[in-house]
């Protein structure tokens, strides 16, 4: 099967994406735009919004709103798909959601940034024992024991499909809420505090407890870009742009959040129109 | 007389100025705002915008509405004056409304971009013929001849003032209407071609005519921002700014379409809220 190749792929449905969107759309680009319902936990879930110019005295929900109907009105679409992983290939992008594949010519990152703090041991083992991807891992683990630290709802779709394949899972819920799991999976109590191992992850320690495991996933809203495209540059935990928005890899942008403070939304919006007008010269350059 | 010092003075009342005040407004600065009723004419000329996200498909003047709402609600005056320099003082900045003065800690400079060309040594004879502000340099044309290249209708009044002090005075109009001049004006018909002179200017060169001249003033809806804010480092035409819009002055932020492409509201008012949050961490800095 041939893949469709898109012109641009955008990660991330916040304002920096959105915004991003409007832009390939009036340029008529051929793009595809990721993310989830609800565009963005951090627009839904703000009280009170005074300083996103032209809107006053909002409410999440009323910026949510005016977001979704502008691009209701311009057409655009938003993929309900998670990325995991993204591979340069040259002229063009893989962006992998578990076993589907899409490609681009181009993209513009904008995933926002995750507040959580790693767990202590998390990046010291992270491709040994630690991953942020149990749907891409689950073979790695066949028969063996599992923990996941699920940070949301979705998390526990990934776990039931560990479950699968993996002889024992444990599940440690960092949100409350009903878990919808299958029998065989141990729900834990607790917060984690560290992943201790020696060449490989042997436990997981918790304030309530120590488990014996061979490995954890830690399944949060955003994994890091770093861990996302590798070979991407970072500083000082940001992706790393220049004024227009281009990142170290030819053909890739990124606004919003994920490259640096002030964290707002009316910037991450102005961002995203300017990697996007970056990213059609791009596509207008390789052309010739 | 002692001046009033405010913590920031905001340059400009065009998407980045506002969003810029905004922010001043809820950091609690004492902050005051330069620009005129319109907010800006490259807001309210706008025939349609589709790309500013939350409002769909508005026009110029539905934009405007939206803004001047949003800064009426939150109790931000525009005082309708227009700064003709600015000096850095050390730990404070100077602004000039012709003889009138004013004093803040901290400036954004807002001021938008003039697309208009220079016109043929206009450059070259600065500072030694050519003006950019009338009432401020009247003092030097004493009795003398001098030709005022008007874009606008303010330009008119400048050009009064001027007739007072010179000999001579020609006015050369860049737009259609009624002039409302003093009777000693001549008016002159033509496009500007070139400023020549040896070490002064001499003469204008029009498309229609020479007139011999003693100096000349060209008064644009914005003068360049190295003319206003001496000192200032500039770079491809735009003022120099870092990714937080701090300029090469302490205490002076930048942001909109003065600090570069690509001209756009929301990108403009991005930058906006992020110089003025920059401005607010330096007014926190300079207190300690
Ligand atoms: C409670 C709260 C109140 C706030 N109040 C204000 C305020 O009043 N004013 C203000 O200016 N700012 C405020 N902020 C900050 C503002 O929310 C953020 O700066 C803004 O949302 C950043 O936009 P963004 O597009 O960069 O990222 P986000 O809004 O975080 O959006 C990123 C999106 O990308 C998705 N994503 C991430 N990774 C992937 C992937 N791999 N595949 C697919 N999708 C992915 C995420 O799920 C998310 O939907 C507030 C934040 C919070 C949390
Ligand atoms: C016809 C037209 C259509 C456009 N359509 C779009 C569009 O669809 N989408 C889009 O994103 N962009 C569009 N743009 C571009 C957009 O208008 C600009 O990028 C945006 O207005 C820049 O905002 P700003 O705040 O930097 O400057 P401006 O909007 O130019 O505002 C600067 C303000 O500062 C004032 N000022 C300047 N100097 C001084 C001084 N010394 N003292 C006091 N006040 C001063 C000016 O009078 C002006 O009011 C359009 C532009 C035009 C002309």
């Amino acid at each position: 099967m041939v893949n469709k190749r898109y012109d641009i792929a955008i990660v991330g449905s916040g304002p920096a994406g959105l915004s991003a969107a409007l832009n390939a759309k009036i340029r008529k680009k051929d793009f595809i735009i990721f993310g989830n319902k609800d565009l963005s936990s951090k627009v839904v879930k703000a009280p009170k919004v005074n300083n996103y110019l032209g809107l006053y005295n909002i409410d999440g929900l009323g910026l949510k709103e005016s977001f979704q109907n502008h691009i209701d009105s311009m057409g655009i679409e938003i993929t309900h798909e998670r990325i995991n992983s993204i591979y340069a290939m040259g002229d063009y992008y893989v962006l992998m959601v578990n076993e589907k594949m899409y490609e681009a010519k181009s993209i513009i990152l904008a995933t926002g940034i995750e507040y959580t703090k790693p767990i202590k041991g998390e990046e010291e083992f992270l491709g040994r024992g630690v991953g942020y991807c149990a749907t891409c891992d689950a073979p790695l683990y066949h028969d063996k024991i599992v923990t996941v630290i699920g940070y949301n709802k979705e998390s526990e779709e990934e776990t039931n499909f560990l479950s699968e394949v993996a002889s024992k899972i444990y599940y440690v819920p960092m949100y409350n809420g009903e878990y919808e799991l299958n029998e065989n999976i141990e729900i834990i109590k607790g917060k984690p505090v560290e992943i201790v191992g020696d060449e490989l992850v042997t436990k997981l320690i918790l304030t309530t407890k120590e488990i014996t495991t061979d490995g954890v996933f830690v399944l949060k809203d955003s994994i890091s870009p770093a861990q996302l495209v590798p070979g991407l540059q970072i500083e000082d935990d940001h992706i790393k742009v220049d004024r227009l928005m281009k990142t170290n890899l030819p053909g890739c942008f990124a606004a919003g959040d994920c490259i640096g403070k002030p964290y707002q939304y009316i910037k991450a919006a102005g961002e995203g129109n300017i990697a996007s007008l970056s990213c059609a010269s791009y596509l207008d350059s390789i052309k010739k």
